[in-house]
């Protein structure tokens, strides 16, 4: 059962209904009892358990379980980016482990949006275990497509489901709401549970006047609120900013503006590849200027041909051209939009900025606009490619000169309605670091809500909920799991130790061949150094390595110490000792002994 | 000759005059002829040449060398911390080989105010050349600290200048006026040579109401100004900026707030160590509400010293405690003054944020106010240190909340101020990126500067100028010459490569013994990894790559390939393919064989 066609029917004929036989049995104690006086006589409600594998403190990788009687749901699964000091790591996914012990409870995956940090862990759990995926046309039509390349579309389960819609998975009723976001087709969730019903926003805004389709489906939040919410699970993003993001449609007036200026250049504009509204609005602004528009960048191009075939991209005809056809046209017609606005060194800007494009030259006719703010961590890379085209006589907007960028996430006021319209008992914030979390339970308190009934969670919490209470739960094994090429899990804190030391400090070989009988040596000691100093130069510091660790190679076969540990160590720590006198440096010390 | 003292008088008596023979010929070829219509009558004036080894199109190592007849004064010698990419390096200063080709024609080094980036490098420097120092009380104190470290001091020879005061170096008349900055006894210079006058801002803002001393003189620029200026070198760092820069008195309002609020709990302030007068105000703060004050970090202790001996912190009667003695005091009564500002792993803060501070504990008793703004680059590590204080508990005063920071540098008003009143013939923005480089020239021409007297230099550019024209000269070598413990140079682009690959991928190595007759394997091949895949779960790929490398020996053997360049390379080659196959990774593969 796969699709990823825009008017599929909802799917939720077809997902099974499991009827619990092993309820999780709700524990008695009550950690904050409402004084209500008289004990009620009706059957009390089970709680429900929200179990959080990824996207606190951290920015990336969102991953939160709904688990309530003997069924569990899964709201997104992310990846993030790795840090600086993951050297070599290519992306960080969660943790599986608690999925994998329960995937027999494990109803299905519902997704928010098509962004990397709710669906790029996808194709890592789906190898793993096969559970159905239920989303927007657009969030499975890029999940599809990842899917694709990881040889798992043919076996996994996609279910579209559109916004407004509702979908049972065990004991759970799912209704999709239409939020605002830097993603079209964007959803939050009503998630009904024996326990009481829980809203979790996903990624949103209030735009009121979106470029593509509605305003965020404020009447659901408040019919949901109406009904009485045991917990709202909202995103922190922005909830330091105060007041409004401003609408998406705020950019084309600034794109008009640009492109007037632009007269005869040739204008580039990078933005998040994922933004198909801001590339809307960019193709609209090309079709008024008589401009060609032409995608740079794999993931653009991806991007693109998604949106395309789902028609979330409305296209004036011939308005596209390849970007081999770039040379046949003027400067004032081209309109090239590309990935690398976070400053990638791989990405197609950086590569224009560095002179290092296989397809486009930039220079003075160019007029460059960076249509996105940097994620924090990517300031500087972002500020030496806007150098780099500087030198090299182009045009550049940047830094959010002239509004040519807005943000997809809440700000406090837009917060605050949705706690307005929603009224929960509890209140998790979630997707942020802990400043964003704490500055969003802040907020929830300058509304009124109790301190008690707010929670701040950690990946790996485990939180309970029911009508009388909210409380940490036991863990769940949460962490970060390294990907580096095919390998899942298999670069840990040893490896990337080790990395890290090479890196800083490069390292010394010694190799000797021992006489297997007295210990003596027979060839060697070879001295190899890599990213230690450049060599040369350095010739008598490591012919004085060599004499060292032949003595101590000599010294020990003398002394009958044969135990290549104890010989090994003594030349690490000899060695490491001679080198710091001489350096102040500490590059790892590797002695090989052979036996002849 | 060696003085720190603060009263020490105007050294300019004690240095020379070297009468020049051999005058730098003025190009006869003109750029840009003023058509003034009458041949001067007059002898041609000489052309100054002015050099830049650092400090362009980068932050840090600034370093501008003034050039006339046959002498060269040098305009600071700063250092500059390394980028991401420059693994394992210390630090980086400027290239020093120019300076020394011609130290025969060098008078002096003049210093603009004690900051690293300012004076960092001159322990490189004065470890190779012998040159005199010329600085205000406060930079030289500084730079009398970082020589001793190197046990530089005794022979080196440094001349206090105050403020207001003119030396003589060479040909060139220097005066040395007062600016404010984020550090006291800052200074900008008018460098009056025989081709015209050169002002060099270093770095400055216009604080009308400073914390300690005297507003900017702008009487002194405007003098310099009335009698002519050839060019104005302007520092850049803030050209992007609108409007003016606070005076520094802002944050004593700010901290004052956050100091009643604090109550009850102990504050921890993180600034620039260099700071001093933020720590005057943090000290006036305490006095006012009855704390004690503790420094903690190396420099923060290191710099606090050099202001209390010269007389540039006022202190209240035993306001000062040992950072020992923290517990005997209640928590109210106490502000530690800290390093960490940036984030920078080692520092006292971030220490303090990963409980790894020897003496420090925080908690939730503890209002920590970050004093200071994030360095581009820094905002990431900034965040980081800023949720772990969060999650212990703290109160985290961060991101330009409250006011508790104001920049040390120059807005666009303040800049145009500065403009009007040198009235430069030529303009040269300084320090900064191409960015602020290119906005500072912008400025200029907005101002009515001719697009042609204006010049963006890089490293490496030496500029001529006379009162005809404004040209690019000849290149001098310029460049970032790494330090990396004791070494100076020794780590280059081919080590920085290494450690780049062995830091993302680890490495593999392959060693064997062979037969020094048939070239046979006697012992091995044996494989050792690090940094590439955790071993115990890899040993079936290391099985495989052992088999490969032994197959590989065996058959160059039997072929009588004994060359073993190309064995290693076969070896490299073939292995590298498997690894990729298996892995899509690229370990650096090192085979190193032995004969026996």
């Amino acid at each position: 059962m796969s699709s990823t066609g825009k008017n599929k029917r909802n799917q939720n004929r077809n997902s099974k209904y499991v009827k619990s036989n092993n309820t999780v049995q709700s524990n008695p104690r009550i950690a904050k009892k409402k004084g209500r006086g008289i004990q009620s006589k009706q059957v009390k409600k089970p709680s429900v358990k929200i179990s959080f594998l990824g996207g606190l403190n951290e920015i990336g990788k969102n991953i939160t379980l709904i688990e309530c009687e003997n069924d569990i749901v899964i709201v997104d699964c992310g990846m993030a980016f790795p840090d600086g000091d993951m050297l070599g790591v290519d992306l960080v996914i969660p943790d599986f482990t608690y999925i994998e012990q329960n995937v027999d409870k494990v109803r299905g995956i519902v997704l928010t949006h098509g962004h990397e940090d709710h669906i790029g862990g996808l194709p890592f759990l789906l190898s793993r275990v096969n559970v159905p995926l239920y989303g927007t046309p657009l969030t499975l039509g890029l999940v599809g497509n990842k899917l694709r390349e990881h040889s798992l579309f043919n076996k996994s389960q996609m279910n579209v489901v559109n916004s407004g819609e509702t979908i049972r998975l065990g004991c759970m009723n799912i209704k999709f709401i239409h939020v605002n976001h830097s993603i079209p087709d964007s959803v939050a969730f009503a998630i009904e549970t024996p326990a009481g019903t829980i809203v979790h926003t996903g990624d949103f805004k209030i735009d009121c006047t979106p470029i593509l389709g509605d305003t965020i489906d404020l009447s659901s939040f408040a019919a949901v609120g109406d009904k009485g919410v045991l917990a709202l699970l909202a995103e922190s993003t922005n909830a330091q900013r105060s007041g409004y993001t401003p609408t998406e449609r705020l950019v084309s007036e600034s794109l008009d503006n640009l492109f007037k200026r632009a007269e005869k250049y040739r204008i580039i504009i990078a933005t998040f590849a994922s933004n198909v509204n801001r590339v809307q609005q960019i193709i609209n602004c090309a079709e008024k200027y008589g401009r060609k528009v032409a995608f740079s960048g794999r993931s653009m191009v991806n991007y693109m041909d998604v949106a395309k075939k789902l028609g979330y991209l409305s296209l004036p005809q011939n308005i596209l051209i390849d970007i081999d056809m770039l040379d046949k046209f003027p400067p004032e017609q081209i309109v090239l939009v590309t990935t690398g606005s976070q400053g990638e060194p791989m990405s197609a800007l950086s590569r224009m900025a560095y002179s290092d494009h296989r397809k486009v030259m930039v220079g003075e006719g160019d007029f460059i606009i960076i249509s996105a703010n940097p994620i924090p961590g990517n300031e500087k890379t972002v500020g030496n490619v806007v150098d780099e085209l500087l030198k090299r006589g182009c045009k550049v907007i940047y830094e959010s000169m002239y509004d040519v960028h807005v943000s997809g996430h809440a700000c406090q006021e837009e917060l605050k309605i949705i706690h307005r319209l929603v009224k929960p008992k509890y209140f998790i914030p979630i997707h942020g670091e802990q400043k964003h979390l704490r500055k969003h339970a802040e907020l929830a308190e300058f509304l009124g809500m109790d301190r008690s009934n707010i929670f701040i969670p950690d990946i790996g919490t485990t939180v309970e909920i029911n009508e009388d209470y909210m409380k940490e739960a036991d863990h769940v094994p949460a962490g970060k799991v390294f990907v580096d090429g095919l390998g899942v899990g298999d670069v840990g804190s040893i490896v990337l130790r080790d990395r890290k030391h090479l890196g800083q400090d490069g390292l010394i070989i010694i190799v000797a061949s021992l006489d297997v009988y007295d210990g003596h040596v027979i060839s060697g000691p070879d001295i190899v150094s890599r990213g230690f100093v450049y060599v040369r130069e350095s010739e008598s510091l490591l012919e004085e390595v060599k004499k060292l660790a032949l003595d101590i190679l000599e010294d020990c076969a003398e002394k009958n110490i044969h135990e290549w540990g104890i010989i090994k160590n003594r030349i690490k720590d000899e060695v490491s000792k001679l080198i710091a006198q001489r350096t102040r440096r500490a590059p790892m010390i590797l002695p090989i002994l052979q036996e002849v």
